[in-house]
């Protein structure tokens, strides 16, 4: 018998799809940030579930109703905006504990309806059942252009790779929480994501994805998808003042949480030289180029292979 | 503060969903089967999302995880069915303990499969995380053709109330397995849909939904919605003759299971005697009428409020 560990999520995903057919409707299934739909002649179709699992993805402690609900639904939005698309409905499915309060899950939905207010979307379905733990499972459902829609898979070689801000920010607050400290904890608590920046970017970047796992998982996911290799330099990798700060408070290294931390839910994506001028007024942050083979990291003159992420069974 | 015990599952929904708005391109939001959407000029969008947490939709002391697989699915085209459409495409998002093996999710997935299979429809995403008991969720995304989409409030004064099954035979399976017995389990164990008789029924009936929740519950659904009545009549509510034996071998009352118990996962639908001729051949069983207000169940001379159903939260 084989422990879920040892395959990781990664390999259990693929183990298990493995077998799965596809048929024409599909543009993009299993593998990317949202299945992509062919919807008749207009845009395409994009669809996306993510699973939050209460001490997994928050902490009833410090994570507050209103912090859970608006959580639940823009880790499923910035899956929307790495597509180049934007969001249309969501369906709320939650497994609810007998001691959880009417009260709280007004709360709840208050954190979504101000995501759906935000981001413009809308619920339109859901179940709720019991469970031993808060799980709150999001579908949602939106629509791209089809010269917007961006795949993992479309890197090029020479790609300039960016990203759309800095990393670790998230990983900072949950230190500092797990600590019993308070201060950089927004990033955290109150995540967002860059729908706006995404659709200006949709039209002439090449490969995009959200960063939910960490840097090392995300170019990885790239450069597994588009067959190509990636060099990103270390000191060009954006952590902001704060997050260095926060690093040396509790004693860690802040660039392991840009790497493996996860949910910073900033854009990564590869741009073109000749492209790049057109997205310039969105102030890209360029850590590294797309190459023929092979995912490393360079610090200085050393190189070494970039690997690492953060993962829900090797906690 | 208020526990949700109080509320119940339904009262729940209502709180939570009281303000939730809609738009043009959504033809049902939250309160039937499936949410429904306007796709073009073809067929609507069926959207519905059913979470299954171990204990409560499922027993891994008693069913295998196949069993959880194929169950998982067949829910979920049970209610594409009972709008009267067809299943296209299902994402899965999965809660899994660090115990579970990875060849038993290897059988969840054959059970999944087989399913896509026998009812035509493909995977095409998901999401795997941690959690401290098994929870699956899965979204289901269909289509139906304009005429033959049926909701809960389409039922008519006058209409016939019909099934196209027995009930209260999931239950009797579970109550065996409770009290540690064999025998007439099948039904509880590996549930099946009826969507190619909702195929047949769905250009002639009215309001059409799934029995989930025991008929009492849908009864109720379809006369809310409608904003109408309906009679029940006791003795014509079908019970298998194996229903009835199971229920005087354990000392239960089998009519309970029918009324309250739920997972028979058969139609429950309304037809005026106009129609009704053209649907015979599915051979309909006829249980009782849609009236002006009030719902009953009719016991020889005996008439009494119709209510019951099972609740997550109550149970």
């Amino acid at each position: 018998m084989t422990d879920i560990r040892e395959l990781g999520e990664f390999g259990l995903l693929e183990r298990l799809t493995g077998n799965i057919r596809t048929d024409a409707g599909i543009i993009k299934g299993i593998g990317d940030d949202t299945a992509v739909l062919v919807a008749g002649e207009g845009d395409h179709e994009l669809v996306t579930t993510d699973m939050l699992v209460s001490g997994d993805h928050f902490n009833t402690d410090w994570h507050s109703p209103w912090q859970i609900g608006w959580k639940s639904m823009i880790v499923n939005v910035s899956d929307i905006a790495a597509m180049g698309g934007l969001p249309d409905y969501a369906l709320v499915s939650m497994a609810l504990p007998d001691d959880i309060q009417v009260e709280s899950l007004d709360e709840v939905f208050k954190g979504m309806l101000k995501a759906c207010e935000k981001y413009g979307f809308t619920i339109i379905g859901g179940d709720t059942t019991h469970g031993d733990q808060l799980v709150i499972n999001v579908v949602m459902l939106g629509h791209v252009e089809k010269n917007s829609l961006r795949l993992r898979s479309d890197a090029h070689e020479g790609d300039i790779i960016c990203l759309t801000g800095d990393l670790g920010k998230s990983w900072a607050g949950l230190e500092l929480l797990r600590a019993g400290k308070e201060g950089y904890t927004d990033f955290h608590l109150r995540p967002d994501c860059r729908l706006e920046t995404a659709r200006k970017l949709a039209p002439y970047v090449n490969a995009m994805i959200d960063v939910s796992d960490g840097l090392a998982s995300e170019v990885n996911h790239i450069c597994r998808e588009s067959r190509l290799g990636a060099e990103i330099i270390l000191e060009d990798i954006p952590i902001s003042e704060r997050t260095i700060e926060t690093g040396k408070k509790l004693g860690k290294d802040p660039m392991e949480w840009a790497l493996s931390g996860g949910e910073d839910f900033e854009l990564l994506y590869t741009v073109s030289e000749e492209q790049y001028e057109k997205i310039k007024s969105t102030k890209p942050i360029m850590i590294g180029k797309i190459t023929e083979k092979g995912v490393y990291i360079i610090d200085h003159n050393k190189k070494s292979p970039l690997t690492g992420g953060y993962d829900h069974f090797k906690r």
